[in-house]
């Protein structure tokens, strides 16, 4: 422990000593980002530095308004800063129907296919016992009521295919059974993708789910 | 115009549909960093949304600190918070020798390398016609004044091998002559380097540059 915090006095006297104080706080800030190292954070920082002031309070802006005025729909638990967000509230949107993912992004992810038309649900993270997630940390208890009380015809389940994402989808697809008919998305070669380079899990998947040819 | 006004509306419309407005904004927002394209601009609002509050407020005010207190060390125009910077103000370092460099990123980078104990001067870019940057746009006046009243050693030029740093450091070199020693930093093969890789300029420097083998 104090050979620990020795070397973190010197490693923050080092930054302190190469960066001036303020430049050297926002490269720690940034390095807290995901994917940002110490090199991209001191070039976000100098970056920062050398454009016009009100790029930075606009940046600094966007950070807190977004903290604070996101938050989830109380339908569907997607990230909205209404209480119910733009999908739950389109009635152009088939009510029917209900995808199943696991976060926010799966969301945003499937609404750039343009392809679905009906509602979403989201999970807040999948089933990992390693993690201490089960399924009462999750929103399926809502989902269940949501399905009965709203006369669902059909849940997909589009969660990844990981263990945790199997065994939550497998868990959900039993729970909601008795409701209404219960799909998940196809797995197998992705487009573009190559056999000669595709795993053989991927390739059993799209052995297992494959279909005839349309006339 | 019309067709660009046209199509920016569509892609402004386009993410906030998929997005809700303060998420929008904030990705937005964080496209416009370096090397930030809208899949990592996504993924970094994410992570803000899903951290604690005081996470996002730690950053947004780093932001606002370093851009509000950061200025230019009055003496070598390096990156600073104080008037003169903690290097140029240190007693320790070698008051006889400056290292000229295009940029504050450089001062970091030699610094990092814990062998230079001399001072700086940031020149704050190259001379480069094309960009409309001649001489008097650069800090070379006061270079040249530095270095005749500080009865400076020696001044080492260490400006990026591109066209624009050749006629940079030929430029500084002619001007500082009557005053001082003017050296320039080794170019050649990196450490690490394969000459089979490394390409024919860097080679021809390489040989140019040779040394006596020390005994």
């Amino acid at each position: 422990m104090t050979e620990y915090c020795t070397l973190e006095w010197i490693f923050v006297t080092e930054i302190n000593h190469i960066y001036t104080p303020p430049l050297a706080r926002l490269i720690e800030q940034l390095q807290k980002l995901p994917g940002v190292g110490p090199k991209s954070a001191q070039r976000l920082a100098l970056h920062i530095l050398k454009r016009p002031d009100k790029d930075a309070e606009n940046l600094a802006q966007a950070i807190l308004d977004a903290k604070r005025r996101v938050g989830f729909c109380q339908r569907c638990f997607h990230l909205s800063a209404e209480p119910i967000c733009n999908i739950c509230s389109n009635p152009n949107r088939d009510e029917k129907v209900i995808c199943v993912v696991a976060d926010s992004k799966d969301v945003i992810a499937l609404e750039k296919t343009r392809e679905y038309q009906g509602k979403y649900h989201v999970l807040g993270g999948v089933i990992s016992p390693m993690d201490g997630i089960g399924p009462e940390q999750l929103n399926i208890t809502a989902l269940v009521e949501r399905v009965s009380r709203e006369k669902t015809e059909e849940v997909i389940l589009a969660i990844n295919p990981s263990v945790e994402g199997e065994t939550t989808t497998l868990y959900i697809g039993q729970l909601l059974k008795p409701f209404t008919r219960v799909t998940r998305i196809a797995f197998g070669l992705p487009m573009g993708g190559d056999l000669e380079y595709a795993d053989e899990v991927t390739l059993a998947r799209a052995l297992e789910g494959r279909r005839e040819i349309d006339d």
